[in-house]
């Protein structure tokens, strides 16, 4: 198949490059009057100029062809929906009222316990086939609002059943440690994620732990982290949502493969993460919702890091999956060029899953994740008509 | 026509309810498990409980039904595009250095002299087109990017060539005083807007001047409107988006039907808006495009005032006429419920168009202006869950 007439072929690497940092972002590859050429769901080759002869030809009508969003912080499987709370928001209640009204991550928790495995995967799939049609073929899904053994392990399953059910790569991450569970002291919590690593690392790719105020200390992440590290789990990390908390820190000394939300951050973090494998990763949509600060980008980039952005689509803090609108926030909040932006939701982005040898790019070998637009797009336009339709056609390896 | 199964039917007003004011804008009506009944593209009734009979029936799923959005402040006639101006932005430039290299509103008015008046129709269409299909069901659209005689009267014959070819109402407005047109000095180009009027009256509803810092004086909007009323053109002002400018209350002396923006006021703002018939509208779109503060809408609600909600689409600092993305900045970044949101982009919105006596509510008797969502919506969750799809049909006088 030979997608041809191609506007902007958007977000081109070259083969091994597997992210992008500082100022290499603003050079994703971007090539005007192009095609590309998929055989058996893999990118074969690109170009621009005469177009090789192929049975299957599809004209983009002059739009914009990029790679598809990989979204690499979610917590989209959950059970019920959270917008009676969303009501107590905006009539000025706090986060304590909200939580003694029954709100919060432990309600969440409640529901999703009294919620069959079968209602939690269809509930779920609701969301999953939304982001699919908007241009997701990449997507990690944390656990964390089980919170008791067989409610964490309830949604590790779910998640790989979605994996099972759709095109797009599915990764799962163990965030038992999301919060303290109903029940349990702290540290009698803290000892409960650590028996449950065991089984989680069946089901899982990633572990978590929100180490942030009021949450999970240091401490707690580093004895998590130790004990998953023999299973062979890499981190991803909360840090830095709420107070600059050491996060980023233990996470970088742990080799995580992020370190997420990052809404507040000073010069040391910056340079924690210098040198390090470890991915940032801003979280623009909880910014919006719950309106936060929105993390440095332009900082982090300027100062020569790499960069990925994530939907963090849950129903508390972000209740949107919407990565074309993620990409926009990228731009018009945080000041990202709308190249840089697409490295940031893509390339970079698949880094922080840990397989951008495999997609996030235009890159001869790597899986035919893209979206073609509707005619007379680019992607300037993308941050700029931010919510004009432009979505054609997702391919998912090639389909 | 019955529409039965409705889940929530919202936004219910009494016949003879203009507009809402303060804590009226929270009682905006709401029917559970209903039906309406549409004859001959008017609302003749509706109900819960048993549904009449009726030879056409459609079965809303539990969904909500709303009235149709009205949009009563745009500039979505124009030629080109700013999107390189957006970049510029996002590098810091100034206003000044934008308009430098070509930007501003100076630039969409060279644009629009080159562009014919059928290529200016037909470009324009793609966005009616789009709203449209996102709920809009009456729409204003402001000349202003004409700025000489000729091109602002072929602005104006574009917006009413626009309300002839779509079923939705399309309200015109002269703004000849956007800002002074090029190859004149300020005084001239005053002089040169008051003899524009006699033409323009022809082709519009209503009169607009941007009287803010840099722009146009209170003086100057005062022999605007003054010129204009003989010829019957009701006022909209845009007033405070720069400075505390007085527009307010110039608009308020001249009896004018809106005054918009309002993103700086004082609380001497809201005591001239106190009992007089002019509606206070604010653009949040603008807002969240340049990152301007929101306009205190939750002081203006408090304080028994009325409050529309419109989308200011243009190219430059609000590249987006969704309607739903407005009701949920009232909701996410003003703190309007979402009844007082919905009250804001509909009946409200109508009453500053002069036509709310014909559209903007569930009203027997008015326009079967609505919109039908899927199934599985409620008018919270439009705010909440705010870059999810959610409208199944929108029917514009019934059809």
């Amino acid at each position: 198949m030979i997608i041809f007439n191609i506007g902007e072929l958007a977000g081109i690497a070259p083969s091994g490059v597997r992210l992008l940092k500082g100022s290499e972002m603003k050079d994703f590859g971007v090539l005007h009057n192009a095609w590309i050429q998929i055989k058996d769901g893999v990118i074969t080759d690109f170009g621009t100029g005469e177009v090789p002869a192929d049975s299957e030809l599809i004209d983009a009508q002059g739009g914009l062809v990029m790679p598809a969003f990989c979204d690499s912080h979610t917590h989209l499987v959950y059970a019920g929906s959270r917008e009676g709370e969303f009501l107590d928001k905006l009539a000025g209640l706090t986060y304590e009222q909200i939580a003694a009204r029954g709100g919060g991550i432990l309600n969440s928790s409640d529901v999703l316990h009294d919620t069959s495995e079968d209602d939690l995967f269809e509930q779920s799939m609701v969301r999953v086939r939304e982001v699919l049609s908007k241009g997701t073929a990449t997507l990690e899904i944390k656990s964390g609002y089980g919170l008791r053994p067989s409610d964490e392990l309830k949604m590790l399953r779910v998640i790989r059943r979605i994996g099972s059910a759709v095109p797009a790569i599915v990764k799962a991450t163990f965030l038992g440690a999301h919060a303290v569970g109903r029940g349990y002291s702290h540290s009698e919590y803290v000892d409960e994620v650590l028996n449950m690593i065991h089984d989680a690392a069946e089901l899982s790719d990633f572990i978590d732990v929100f180490c942030d105020e009021g949450f999970f200390t240091v401490e707690d992440t580093e004895r998590i982290l130790s004990a998953a590290a023999p299973f062979g789990l890499r981190a991803k990390i909360h840090a830095n949502e709420l107070a600059v908390s050491g996060g980023v820190q233990v996470g970088v000394k742990y080799g995580a493969l992020s370190v997420d939300h990052l809404e507040r951050t000073t010069d040391a973090e910056i340079e924690a993460l210098r040198g390090s494998s470890t991915m940032p990763v801003m979280l623009p949509g909880s910014s919006f919702f719950l309106g936060l600060p929105y993390g440095r980008a332009r900082a982090f980039v300027d100062a020569g890091l790499p960069l990925a952005l994530a939907s963090d689509y849950n129903p508390g803090s972000s209740p949107s999956g919407d990565m074309r609108f993620v990409l926009a926030l990228g731009c018009i909040k945080m000041k990202l060029t709308p190249v840089e932006a697409l490295a940031a939701v893509t390339l970079n982005a698949a880094y922080a899953l840990g397989i951008s040898n495999e997609t996030g790019s235009v890159t001869r070998g790597k899986r035919a994740d893209l979206i073609m637009s509707l005619p007379g797009w680019s992607l300037t336009r993308l941050g700029y008509n931010y919510t004009t339709p432009f979505i054609r056609q997702v391919f998912i390896c090639g389909k």
